[in-house]
């Protein structure tokens, strides 16, 4: 199996809602480090496993979405604690969703697994990681 | 499947037996900084894999037993080579413990995976990863 | 010269006021992970620069202050910037105080500068470092 | 499952051929750092995964070939874009015959999988995992 | 004494002269991840160093003139080593000529001295540090 | 100022005397990973600071005698607390003996200071950096 991972990072407010958050329970914020792992079994006819360059353009995409937000009140996440590994998913989904939109290109077809790590610290990380969901019909 | 890992660290004296470990052989010690990740398919109601307070003080408690220690003096280890690999299992075998005596909280019930990783250098790590074990009963 | 660092974090909400932050005018946040760095000519008699349990005490308690807060609400900070660079100094004259107060022990007497390093991200930093001021009379 | 990963490095120019690699297609070069993880499913006798020493001697000895190169130029890449991901399954594939070689000793007969990280920059990597092949007989 | 740190990288292709530099006399490669740290004694009165978005912006111009290259056929380098201590100081002095020229814009009049710093693995790095000269009149 | 960094590192066992170590006073070890900084205000002819080969086998020297050890049975170090903040000294001045007695070669003339870093976790390091003392005649 053949990975390719890009970085990039995003800066938001949230709070979090249960007695299990403690003093996160207040208004804080983070800094995600995010790294965004593309997999696929055998490379393509250039020798890649996806457009470098697309997949740090969608990466940056998907991050400036929610760079320097107060994600307690996106509504998209409405009714949710957004945690380092909620939001792990939450660009897994996001960034499979302009895969299906054709935004890596042809390269991506062959694309079978997604890993998405958020480093929230130098001592604390959470990630998502699943097959490439077939795009609906 | 979602992941969160937490960090710390312990350092101790140790020896090898056995030509393989060459100048090894003599008494020396290490730096572990230990990576511990904990997997599970789907999050809790809370939107979290595990607590990570109580991630981070079971981490603390099991490092802690071994933390400014010469292993060649616990009974623990006595006959084996505590190598970096050996120490990652036991590390793992250490939390699964606390994980079944309830320390790591309800949270933990979803938990399926382990991954326990030592970095003793800048060029070098092992680690150790398995399935949670069911609970004795 | 010597030096003795130890490192910790604290993740916070804020915002700027100024056109020159653009999308960072919004409520957002982050974490910052803190080097403090300790500095004198000469080891004590023990050989050490500072006792690093207390250092590390002395930087969880300032960074603990801070942590997990708004800091648009703190007072302290009223009608400032609180950019990483304001912020590193803020660090700075907190961990001075508390070595006035005498809480870093009896080993501090010889520090004679400090430097505080605030991550933001795999990109940036921001520092402060400067002598250690006398303290008060 | 076990591991142990060692980490070396290796510097060399190359120009690749394609519309997908923009200005990559000037002749350029890269950094690669090297993680070379080798796995399996117990400890040895010893305990150990491998001899750590003759792991980091092989992973020189590849990277040794290839270092201080113009990859343009060997005629084993001859034809091919030698990417990141290309080059992380070109050095698994030379360790690979190094094993099959006798290269780790016996203590490398029970190594199972293998996985060969390149980290090119501080926002990028590619690898290349797999199960150890059997050797030609 | 305040500090700003921004980073980058770039790629390139070079060899050297001269018997010290053994088989690095071949044409082969280099990443450069790039610090540029940015010193003023004060803030100025919205609190920050520099315009952090300009001076990222500044790095990345002055890299992207040096990415994707081979630095031996850049005439700027002609008859020179371009080391990564040379290659330090180039950096040093193109950011200076365009905080001359005015594109760190107005937050820029108090800085006072800058470092850059090119890691060109996990192990070496080099640097160039100094005042800021003055722009000539 | 021009800087060269290498980095290797080295592994020991030792304890302290002293209540300040608290379980520190038990036989414990730690990795050292080592940052030796060479600094010189100009280049040299072939545009270096120092023969960087030379440099990475200096350091690999000195730290060898040092590395698989039981500190507290060196004789060079009787009677010494071997703390970070000390063995980055004692790995100072054994740099500058080998530089004295030519072993970075002529290439070493013009280097004015060094500095070395010994980071023995992921949450502290320590540091001794002076000018490079004229050779005894």
């Amino acid at each position: 199996m053949y990975s390719v991972n890009v970085r990039d990072h995003f800066m938001i407010a949230h709070s979090f809602k249960g007695a299990v958050f403690g003093p996160a329970q207040r208004l804080h914020g983070a800094t995600y480090v995010v790294d965004l792992e593309l997999r696929r079994p055998e490379l393509d006819a250039d020798g890649i496993v996806v457009d470098i360059g697309l997949a740090t353009d969608v990466l940056r995409t998907v991050l400036g979405e929610l760079n320097f937000r107060n994600l307690d009140e996106e509504s998209a996440f409405s009714g949710r604690n957004t945690t380092t590994e909620f939001m792990a998913r939450a660009v897994f989904d996001r960034v499979v969703r302009r895969i299906h939109a054709g935004e890596l290109g042809l390269h991506a077809h062959g694309l079978s697994h997604l890993r998405v790590t958020l480093h929230e610290s130098h001592v604390a990380w959470a990630a998502y990681e699943g097959a490439l969901p077939a795009a609906a019909t």
